[in-house]
């Protein structure tokens, strides 16, 4: 039973003129706790950047860059096959761009999240993982890693001692070895049936798979995502069953110690 | 008479496999004293940054951000009617991400240098040199901004108290004005005459100008392109002719306090 | 008095999963009566050229080319400093890149319009025009040029030779010289007061300016802009009002001869 | 026993003033009969690909499009996961935007042969393959597709009776399936070597595998790359070795027909 949880939510994933989704994300600003800040490579670009760590600032929202595979058509959802070495240091370069936004605007770096297909395989490849994990060792001790809980990014990072957080996807399906099932695109979805599906992760620790099954399932944050149709009554839904239940909402870094 | 000097020059202005000019940065890694990196926007990738700085390090070469316009196929060589809030948007992001990998080699950020026409940009725009000084002064208060003398730049980091360094271009022309005459492209330079325009500037404070005139230029730097033809022939007689003058030749951090 | 006049306008102007504006291409196809689609510089990618093609096939509106600056970021309306060969090589690619999508779905190429600050720099620039009048000639000598009356590039094509379609703006402000005011942004506009400007333009062939003169305008094509706020209304009214004064819309390839 | 063969070869790899290898395409044109010219997504840019289609013309080399994943900093030679119908998109896209420098340089398209990993990508996919030659079929009726002898491409490409050629990779190793070994990056390859090989599959039509056994290989093109370094000894070997045995060299379509 968690007494209190962060709620993350992926943040300036437009690009240019263009938008995605029918979500403001200053309306979901004062819903969520924790910011993924889109940082260029798979949306994003550096106005929007700057407006998005603003944004999040004057909201008291914690911020996190959201590195993504270097594809924008394809929004980060298609696997580029870059080495490992050539894949962090592509993270590097988004984290370190996101990272100065934030000194810009007197806020810390909360946390680092892969993206999209770039989270996935981070989730299914040790070797990415611990490359990722030694740079975060390195320039970012005490920022934290956000990932699935059955992942080689978790215990990479629970190995090394690195800040590490769990998430519980509340707008994907989970399948039987307690890994989302990833999508290119989700269609409308019934906020409050993830809200009931939110408050019972949280309450007794388990979920539905798509396969029919009823799984156990850890976290210290729910992530949904902002170009999901219909996200602001998903996130207001939520944020009431929550608060109907006694479960407050906090950024991980005034949960956890990093 | 100048007892000291700085020698810096662009380094990483390459792409994925491709090369320009005929010089290796390893090359002249030895003969510098402090690199402009490429950041991504003109020149340079993730992997490249990565390597370059480690290449740095191990040189004990000082480390500097050199961003763009975002122009690959131009080589930041053309300008980009941007807002001054957006490019100094752009500026931000590049800074950022050298940064990272200057923080992942434990390596500090000496300078900031614009590149090619956002240089020269900058250089007349009184309003992009100032929202980029704040910034400047906001995040990087000790890290020194390279630009020309006779500048927007200079006058806006001089008056905000910022840490700033002139530089003398070895191989540019200068006008009347004491303005570098921009070119995307230069062809091959004599080194000789290279080094004794560099000498006579470093022990007489003068420079001779296209239109065949004799003017005043004050610096604490001189700078020299990789992607010259013959750099590393430039760099070698530029190096021996200042140490024969008893020219000694360090990064301006070692010159100047920040 | 023009009794039948051609309606164009931007179509394809998406990027990857992200759209702009409030109105749907497939509502305003069933408006006009040209489309000029994003060939992927300034908007547009070859999954939307696709679709856009095969959309204006579907409603049998005539298809054209809108090549831009190589800058999705600022959507083509901010000027790259190019030179004039190296933008027409730019715009070589990107009709070409639209004309195969054209001859994928069995239609033809009715005109090639340049976008946003590339379509204002060719209207000032001679010799730009020229090598891009010159370029059409070679490998189009049939597809029409849409431009401003008052243009360079109008000039050119002329003098040539080239079959040339004058456009009015119904969604953007005239200086007393006859040329637009380039705005990289537009509020909401009246669908109202548009039609009202628009039916002048036909049945007078007179436009208020900003300095609140009155000018000659003459043209064969309507343009109006889809990342327009309300552009489908504005569609509509216009449409409505052209019909009530007995002006007939058809594309320009059925109006004028090539 | 091949009495008369093309040679093919990948031209205009490079991008903005960037360069890969030691040879100029220049000196290699005189080498070849059929140049691959990249198009702008792996390698290329709109002037590069309009002066190597002229290059191509004035040394009356066959010009086809080289089309590549959307990846310059991977130089395509990374897969991205995309759906059949999007990747052939990218293909449509580039195949046109080439033809139209062909167009203007009044040279027609021989042939399409796609680059790198999308190659391969497309050898073992069928549902690729046969999207890209129902389009082939479409808008190019007579345009050869290059393939490997042993791919799902030439499999598609014979069954729909679209004139098809099959490569022998000469700076590549074959392994006992009769596909090439793909690889981001060769090493210095001995030309001597190469000529025999070529000559014997020519000869003979058998090539050793890396496994160490001899396979039969069937081939009307053979293929090696400008970034292979000393492609220019490779390609002097290899031309003079094949004329000695009273082997012809000529663009395919001087030897089949399309």
């Amino acid at each position: 039973m968690l007494e209190i949880v962060d709620i993350n939510c992926d943040m300036g994933e437009a690009f240019g003129r263009w938008r995605v989704g029918d979500t403001e994300d200053a309306a979901l600003m004062g819903l969520i706790s924790s910011a993924n800040v889109a940082t260029g490579f798979h949306a994003g670009d550096p106005n929007l950047m700057n407006e998005t760590v603003q944004l999040a600032a004057e909201h008291g929202v914690e911020v996190g860059a959201h590195p993504g595979y270097n594809d924008l058509q394809g929004f980060g959802r298609r696997k580029i096959n870059g080495t490992a070495k050539e894949l962090i240091n592509d993270v590097v370069y988004q984290v370190g761009a996101l990272r100065e936004f934030a000194r810009r605007h007197g806020v810390r770096l909360q946390h680092v999240k892969p993206h999209g297909a770039l989270y996935m395989e981070m989730a299914a490849n040790p070797e990415l993982s611990q490359i990722f994990v030694t740079y975060m060792r390195t320039v970012a001790a005490d920022t934290f890693i956000f990932c699935m809980g059955k992942s080689a990014t978790h215990l990479a990072a629970h190995e090394a001692g690195h800040p590490v957080v769990r998430e519980f996807y509340a707008d994907r399906d989970y399948d039987d070895s307690g890994s989302i099932v990833f999508t290119r695109d989700t269609g409308r979805l019934d906020p409050v049936a993830i809200a009931r599906k939110v408050v019972r992760a949280c309450k007794e620790g388990r979920v539905k798979t798509v396969a029919g099954g009823d799984i156990d399932i850890e976290f210290e944050s729910i992530c949904f995502h902002s170009d999901t149709l219909g996200a602001l009554d998903i996130a207001r839904n939520m944020r009431e069953a929550l608060t109907a239940e006694g479960i407050r909402i906090a950024p991980v870094s005034k949960i956890l110690t990093s």
